[in-house]
């Protein structure tokens, strides 16, 4: 936790955000809250005795708060005995962006490349219907995790996966001239745009369950249903939409991870590969930074069980698309 | 062929369909057509020589007509020199479903049956959503095939195969008193009428090929897209729609069948349940009924290369639901 | 549990079952038994301290009990402090149907039902076979259940089972003409025969452990053994032997699921379907019953890990062969 | 084919057996055979022209003759003129066994051997129920196939196949000293015993076609049952027949290949494993014999699509078990 | 064929390959040459009339040789007579490239561009390692294809796929910083070395058959045991081996595939993909380009039986690294 | 434990395996061991109490030690209160077999009935491969166990599994003549021995952890690069390491459970499934013995979750190559 001493350093004081709240009684019958309180370097259980609900003094899961109180030991473990507890302020100047695990670049600067991109297209259809449904969207996108478990999903983590699979998209371009640069670029781009409406999430952009849609459908046909929608509306051609939804339908590449449809032509089938790519990359990075150089993560479920080596011979610790949140564990 | 005697009883006479047609030069030059036709009870290859093509006397693959000619021997079998052709008159009194393999009862019956269900439903929203599509689709609904294969697949067969899933559904819910009739009813109208735009029919009601939507969309997720679209037209509710939507994306029961989700209540796994049965039925009473008694099949491909036996102790022969035009082989 | 206030109301009283029972000493030495006691509402942990066993005090396993005693708080829950306890007489009136989890319709119902189905069989050779193989079964039939576990398996459930897809066979003959009715029905009444010999089970109808030999042959070989076995004594000709025990070793569809061979004419494919569908709508019904309206099942191991929707639009709740007793938890 | 020339070396003479017969008419409208004949060296297409049938000169399917004929070019291949055609007679001194691919020992000489090892039995129950078996099934038992395909089945291949796996069976008992040796045998000696039910063969050990009891119950289910009654005729214990049958209905080892059950105890799996091995072995060697010394073979069917290696280093080429009737082509 | 009119037109004459040569017999006894001549164009039966086999004028499949002669009809298709055949000499000038099927770049171009790479690793080892194995293997690279269907391979096919694959590389370090460029690089390199192995290959750069070895071990583990043996003659170190090794003997991805081991770091994993990547964009690219604009290909079995679509949409026409052999049938 | 009674009774004294030690605090400070020591019979939890370390006092994981102290109950079990303990020495004359899981035959036994076999080769490459790879190893050979999990692996389980395979291999060459017996013997002996490098062992025989390299590379492709080391060292020929090689790295049968290619000769094919009857019997040996007879054990994850049934029909109890160590659980 990334709180910092108070006082004659007893205390500590600092921003984060609640992720499980409780209103509980002491054997007294004396109502307390017990909390659990967490920000991008980790979590604390917490108490806050003689608690008093008012209505300027509630608080429900997710919400971003500035915390005072010191910490206790407790069984094995520390625990932090909260003092004082309030929502952050517009005047504190605290961003939610710098305590809940977020991607490595700001939603804006993200969706502004992504944007430069497509007003870029040569295909006019496909430039007005990408914006169109990003209009549609923008808000929310801006923050959107882009999966329900906290360890693969971060604030605008749908951002940072979509701008990652549109740069490899562009590089295969270049390697492939015979690919349709437009079409892969606008597939890379909407392919899971249903995310939003499969997710529930709150402002923090911390995913907390699926929707009953989500469930029922999945982000792959309503993205087909919305791109329909959303193209009628705007007059794009019954090819354009077709090719779209074909790839928004096919990209999970099988149907035992869903797809409706096999690819089938060359930008569908890249879409998938990229988009494997890239959540691989992602997931295997994640678990290997967090064991010791020279030995082995335990079996990973979502990777055929396999137990990754870490080589300790990464390459440069400069900025990139994916987040370095993880820390090791000591 | 159901072709009658004419004259002295070397000619004769009938209705059919053109099954393929080509026009070709004899050794010397001369244009002649090289026919297929075809009717309920068999095929027959066709030479019309001398031909002179004029508007009024121009061929296309399965134009409904009326030849005659006489039967002369060519390598092992017959083949049909053809007198005289020309397209089927209203005059005629010939209907083309005595003519190409057809469900049992007329399309309009059926519908009959089906349209009655719909007015009994006690939920409005599905009463209305359901009348609308058929509305949209009624026309083609009347004698649309169920499949593209000659063996599967008959004039007004998608009917046929919606209303025996809609008889089964019925009983079912007879039986089990807690599935919900009107939502089950539903979804066996609707499950496959995207059918209708995923393949080509010509208006005898045989199946041409898949259209190029329906090879990248498939009629599970074109049918969701459907129904939302007619719904939004409509006013149905977001919850009715979601209910609808995934009955019809699910109804192929497992992903290596198409389906985009597993069916996720009682309903929609129903639907694919019964949706299989009806399909295997046909299927196998198709294969068993063209061998002998005490006899096996060949090895059937679709039903996972099974050897089917005719026990010969088949139920009464009286009209029902699966077709009879299958005739032994002998 | 269904235990009603005796006295001043402290005490309780009623009928139920001994799921277990242990006897342990206490600290200071003292025998006394450690109980679980159940009924169809329910099951609780009950002590009876300062036990002496006699033999006319002596319990084990699914004994039927009469028992008196007041609730006592232990630990987060409750627990049942016995005071009184004997073994149910015949003059209590007591019946066991009322006190553990039992078809909705009473087994002698059932068979009634069943065997007038019999009865109108056409073919004699099934007739007669059928006949005598409930004949052999009779009694135990009447209670047996379907299988081990105490969620899906209830007193009589064996009757239940048979009886549902007995009467979903003879809907479906009425809109398939061609399968054969006898056949067909013999087959719904005979298929799980052999549970009677692969499970051992009190009389109470609640099936303990399977036996070696249902471990080491399964009811599907056993049925087929016991059919030919039956059969010889009886005359019946080798062809409908050959028949019926094939529906009995191909009924579970598909090898994975036990069946020595796929179903390999119409009415055994059939049967297969049959029995699958009244699984899957009975492990269905009581997921999705115990879970709010629209909320999901957790995962169902047995059903694809899928989690179930309860849409909380069910039909009526008038008397059907699935049993309600499922209650949700609170 | 092994005909010798006589008179002045244009005719050839031997006896055969008669693959295939058909009687055909010339364009003249004479009768003629058209026959193919076959004897353990290969096969030979054959016409009798001017065939008059008497009842003393009519022929069927399988009869084993004796013909004079010469041989006659015909397209690109040669075919057998038949001048002579009469069965075979008992003082010919002919033996169908040197004329049709046979097991490498007689059928006497191997049921001897697996006698024996039943006499030394210890349990006296097993002993008592395998010779049953054995007589039950003697006659047939001495020159029955082990499968239908010419290639893979060879008179008294069943007796060859099945003192194969009993030689290893007792091998393996001398290894590990905790199998139980009259238990492993009697499964080895009657594991395949209802292939005589499940296969038509005619009296030259020439497999016709499966039995429609063969292909409805197999041979798997069909031992069961057998053992189950001759057992029961016996009075051999429950507990025997019990482990007998599970032997029986678990050989193929898993239910992909048609096993009932898994093999569930240490002498089953080794039945299971031991009858894999042998016809592996059968079908490796006979693929591998076809081919030249360091070259591959086709892809293998029923070898998961293997390309097998002659290395050409095969052990000693004395008598063994296997076959040596494959013979390369040139 | 590229062949080009000589004389008054009549004769054609030009360069060619030799793809099957079979000398025969005439009716009448003379020989003749029966050959299939190719060129990266097409190719078409040939006859070498009154042949004299001398040592000059001997021919072996995939010679390349100079041919003149004339186009004569021959049942449905055209056929060339030869009336003058020599083997290409220096003196013509004539470059196999253009004859064969052959990368769109010169093989010595595309291995500079590796080498460069090689030359710009900070890791000496592997830099050492791999320009050992180049040098190794250098003169075989320059043509050597990267399989042995005519339709997957061609001249210098193996540095065209190593090429693209090393120049996805580079791409995905640059997006993904902490992958370990010289590690995928290497790997990107070597992963296919084996296969010079593996193949028998004519200096033509076409691809025979499997050697022996290639068959028995697969070019993954024969790569192991090279880069073993070069790495320990150059003093590589133990944990480098392993690591390259492991990403060649896991370059398939999945055992189906013939991986040894699922990639278990980051760079093996990549290495696997983008292998993939490069293979299946090859593959459609190349079945798409045979079929017309808006229509699909046949099922490609090699791309679990999908049918592509063509929808006539590609990007650019400039050279690219997939070569554009591919030329539509009409 | 085989502990024994010293003094008054109250102590007991004995030799064991330190299986894990850790050193700890107690409330008040004072070091202590917290250890587990085991022997062939069972393990125990232990404590010393007042630890104080010194360099002839300081113990690891695997050492052998001779302890004195006393039972004493801890919770529901007995804990072992240390009293003395020190390093096992020479003049104690115990030997570490006698007191962990250990093959029935010594290792210098087992691996003298191998080496009289390589001696008895005809193939003198063969005699001298093997030869070499077992002097390269012998010191380890003797005592590795075959595997990792304690209840699978054994001291000298290595050889135990080889010898085991060897005799099978003897006896099918025997039944089988066509079988090359230098080669299927080389095989058996040399198919595992990289499990030497693949796994790390104490001297005790008790495998700890994969290696880095083992996990990486496998112990199949280990051995083939080791074999090709060691072959080209000793001159052997092309041929025979290829064949050699292609035995070890495809005798796992399938590519699912870790062989790199399919076996393509007899011996390869024999090898597999000899390796996996071996295994097989182990694990089921072990797993029957450790329940009653008439009773199933549970669900055996290995063997594809079988419930096996101990029928109490063992084959006599001499000594054999299967370790008898388990004990019933009582």
């Amino acid at each position: 936790m990334n709180f910092t001493p108070v006082g004659n350093g007893q205390s500590h004081e600092g921003y984060c955000l609640i992720k499980s709240v409780e209103k509980k009684l002491t054997a007294k019958g004396v109502p307390y809250l017990d909390l659990v309180l967490a920000d991008n370097e980790g979590e604390i259980s917490a108490k806050l005795w003689d608690y008093k609900e008012t209505p300027g003094n509630s608080y429900v899961k997710f919400d971003f708060v500035k915390v005072r109180g010191s910490y206790v030991p407790f069984n094995d473990t520390m625990q932090f005995r909260v003092e004082r507890i309030r929502h952050v302020l517009p005047e504190d100047g605290a961003v939610i962006e710098d305590y809940v695990p977020s991607a490595c670049l700001p939603g804006k600067v993200m969706l502004e490349e992504i944007e430069k991109t497509v007003a870029s297209f040569c295909d006019n259809e496909l430039k007005l219907l990408v914006s169109k449904v990003i209009d549609e969207y923008r808000e929310k996108l801006l923050y959107w995790p882009a999966a329900k478990n906290l360890h693969h999903a971060v604030r605008s983590g749908l951002l940072m996966h979509t701008l990652s699979i549109l740069r490899l998209a562009k590089s295969v371009c270049e390697i492939y001239r015979f690919v349709n640069y437009d079409l892969l670029c606008a597939g890379a781009i909407l392919h899971d745009i249903a995310k939003i409406d499969e997710l529930s999430v709150s402002e923090t952009g911390i995913a907390g369950e699926y929707t009953i849609k989500g469930n029922l459908l999945g982000h792959l046909v309503m993205g087909a249903v919305t791109i329909d929608k959303i193209g009628r509306e705007n007059n794009i051609s019954e090819e354009t939409l077709m090719l779209v939804e074909h790839m928004l339908i096919s990209h999970h590449g099988t149907p035992e991870f869903g797809a409706a449809k096999l690819p089938m032509f060359i930008e569908a089938e890249l879409l998938s590969q990229l988009d494997l790519m890239d959540a691989r990359l992602y997931e295997m990075h994640h678990a290997v930074s967090a064991v010791d150089e020279g030995t082995f993560t335990p079996r990973q479920w979502a990777l055929e069980n396999r137990n990754l080596y870490n080589h300790g011979k990464s390459g440069s610790d400069e900025v990139n698309l994916v987040d370095n949140t993880t820390t090791k564990e000591d």
